[in-house]
């Protein structure tokens, strides 16, 4: 992939999301964006309960969400706040029981053109090696 | 499809979901099983700013909980409560911007193994033709 | 979904194939546009020994070119041939095994962009009632 | 992911394919695997002119047959020949034209259940940096 420098640092991103969606803090702030790379983010989902589901397990909707946002966010640092990018496709494979603990989402751009943008996610609990959850996404890049 | 007869009513389903999930519920409750059919389920999403994003728009998250919530219905309406089936698998693609009001569901068991049920779902703005999100999903029937 | 009328007929949109695309019928015709409606088309592959696998089902790759080809007929009998659209994603459930037949893929198409066209296809065996495989797929239109 | 060391050899698989898949085969030898390693595979797909579309560009459906049998093949490394696995589901995402040349296919197991092994797929022009087409799948394993 070519390594364009980011236009971002983890912390305007991080205002950026403050000011814009403040509605993802709303129950308590439990996304941070941890690093901004080249095509690159990484985000963290503290543990909260209203995120857990019966046997202890988070639940997938909040993994999806996670997801979401890191791969946002990698696109946002990578291109900077020009415009409104929008979901157009998203697939997940849950492939373990995440434990009781803080998630992190580690995205990659795989593709950045001009009107999409396409990455992958690798969720994991803090501290495992193990992936719990995958996924690819599009983003269409206004014109 | 075969045509089997559901397991269990709309009501049935909403009460085991309200003891086994209450975490859906919280910050007000917005999930209402509005019909168990034949290898489907239909859910309604009532209207909640905390579902919102800048634009007026709805969220992302808030759709794919919606559709993931609804195949787990259709499944628990036509096997019963048999066990704790869990999601392998999501794809979603976004269509349209959904309007500040209430997003319905339908979801159509496309398979429904022994180990495997897969189906779609069409979600819209309650009253309008044009779907907004379309998912497709897979479930593991637990042996 | 807006019901515009195609702007090309089974016919044209089989020219158009056979001239562009002459590599689709290397080995022996297989692939045929049966239909073009508004906003869908159905395609039909004939059985041939080179999409069988062993216990005599039909390759998953057959079923998957057969769902690719569904979705770009559909979207150039919309369109009308102009340009190069090309294929920026596409999921499959594999649902059942298929019979030793012809297969039939209808597809829809869910949204027609200026930039994206996004369509779900659904492939059976001829003459009967049950999916064998699921499709979901964007194509991007040339601006 | 737990590295357990594969069952099988590259020379092993590829003798598998032969004597059950020969199909694979049919209009000239073009799949090769190349590596087998824990949790992982490498195929190539030779050049070959039956791939070829318009604007001298490989075809999806080349592709994607690379991709589902890449995944097929590090399964089969990691398990042995113990029965016959299916591909339950598909996805991918095409990010680059691929140029006229061999295309490698990088596969890694995500996760390898009693059930259901899960895995991605990278595939790229043979010598190149960038991804063509990125997939994921899952095949269900007979119990």
């Amino acid at each position: 992939m070519s390594e364009r420098p980011p236009m971002m640092t983890a912390a305007e991103v991080s205002a950026f999301l403050d000011r814009e969606f403040p509605q993802i803090h709303i129950g308590g702030r439990c996304f941070h964006v941890e690093d901004i790379g080249p095509m690159s983010a990484r985000m963290r989902m503290d543990y909260h309960e209203r995120h857990v589901r019966p046997g202890g397990t988070l639940s997938g909707p909040s993994m999806m969400t996670l997801a979401d946002l890191a791969l946002y966010v990698a696109i946002l640092g990578q291109i900077g706040p020009v415009g409104l990018a929008v979901t157009t496709n998203l697939a997940f494979n849950f492939l373990r029981k995440p434990a009781q603990r803080a998630l992190v989402a580690e995205c990659r751009i795989l593709k950045l053109g001009k009107r999409l943008a396409v990455g992958d996610v690798e969720i994991r609990s803090q501290g495992d090696e193990a992936i719990v959850c995958h996924a690819t996404g599009t983003y269409s890049i206004p014109g």
